[in-house]
């Protein structure tokens, strides 16, 4: 299996894994944890797919991105006794799926041949649709606005890979560099309180 | 005209009277209660369109569905006086919208050549598009996370349809029989209070 | 350039603007209120590229758009701190930018080859998807629902144009006239409190 299917997935796997605790949370039953958890994977993805004309998108012809999702909102769902514990967990891998999420969406759109700047676009809005889609279909504030440095983050990661692409780099390293920024600058947010400033009023 | 159009139009037609009334309780003037109909009938459709690739989707480019939403929409405001008396004619009249929505999305589906597990999932986004559509524009939790067996009736009436296909069972038995399996789940939720497990705190 | 991308281009500016100052009186961070004039400025014309078929959307193939919306962006963080005495010249820029996308985007969709009633469909979703995105991402109740003659003003320009095309009349006549009356509505709904009849409970 391809390393972009891999990081996808595991993406797909965190994402769908946050949305079935928000689920949990607004005391869905069993099949509303699923759809919140299939929203929070998929939307991003069919957003960057439909975006690029690549139809039908890969998260509804490619069977793996339901089942994956389907496994990990049951674990949600299953795990929702212990979810307290589980919060800070839960919070870094949302950080880390927006970080693969970032970079392997900037890849395949350079792969279907947009320009750089386009890719980091398009890499952004894969890696924050999910939590859009999950937060509204929810109704609470999206957390691309809630919380700091959400989007920026998304943007520098999918900006190091299309950077790369531009320069020549391996994507390989430039994935790596891209996801590792925009994960330290989440967390950076988490735990060191980073933050942009506001507007006065 | 297909019978398949019959079946879209009138599904068009009963999702349209429940944005109209939703409109109508929500104090919407006349174009606002039209939106809210117009968003409801054709919301479904057009994301299962966008996502095989039909563009520009039935619902715009075909002026029936738009004549039938705004017909359903002009009577729903009209009957706003007596809509306490039909409150129940219109959740039966939704119910019957998801499923026949269900049945002719996994059928359209199929017939642009979509493997049939790909069709139930998009039979199940045609069906549920409309009330997600109706709800978030109004700022309500989407009805399917509030009602007991939404999605999972529209997913088990496509998947009928769609597992029909596979065994070559005729068209028109699988719709008819999945039609029945999701209109008879809601009612069994609406008037029996089935449901499926919520998770434990 | 061509007056058509001067409109356009016009148009994501004011919207974009208004997006900012809705972010910030959200007290969002810089980047939030970004988020949220960028969802503003391109949601309706990446909706009609959809739509048509037009893929990627000028809004993410040009970068004009992306910048216009930036430097708009910016300068509605900027002067956050007078946002209090532009509020009318706000509300009159909203106005114009759903004027000016109503007949641009009916102008596009009929160079896209499609029939006149279509295209007028799909003016008036490009004029009001701006703002449907804008409220939706802040949880506000779509402006579409909320202000008297939004969505029929912008139909209502649409139409202009389509008939204009319909007519033959000279396409520049037809769009400064729809251009207008869209504005003309708005305006007398603003100041003037025209506004269609509500449904008797």
């Amino acid at each position: 299996m391809p390393l972009l299917d891999i990081v996808d997935l595991a993406a797909t796997f965190v994402f769908a894994w946050s949305g079935a605790a928000q689920g949990v949370r607004r005391r869905l039953d069993l099949f509303g944890v699923l759809v919140v958890a299939w929203a929070a994977a998929v939307a991003g993805g069919i957003v960057r797919d439909l975006l690029i004309g690549a139809v039908p998108p890969a998260a509804i012809a490619d069977g793996r991105y339901l089942a994956v999702a389907t496994v990990a909102g049951l674990l949600g769902f299953a795990a929702a006794g212990w979810a307290g514990r589980f919060q800070t967990l839960v919070l870094l891998l949302d950080a880390a799926g927006l970080a693969l999420f970032a970079v392997s969406g900037t890849q395949k759109a350079l792969a279907a041949g947009l320009d750089p700047g386009m890719a980091a676009v398009l890499g952004t809005l894969t890696g924050v649709g999910g939590g859009v889609a999950r937060d509204l279909l929810t109704l609470r504030v999206p957390v691309i606005l809630r919380a700091e440095l959400y989007a920026v983050a998304a943007l520098a990661g999918a900006g190091v890979v299309a950077l790369g692409h531009w320069w020549g780099v391996a994507p390989l390293l430039a994935q790596g560099v891209g996801a590792a920024l925009c994960l330290g600058l989440r967390l950076g947010s988490i735990y060191g309180g980073w933050h942009l400033p506001r507007a006065r009023r």
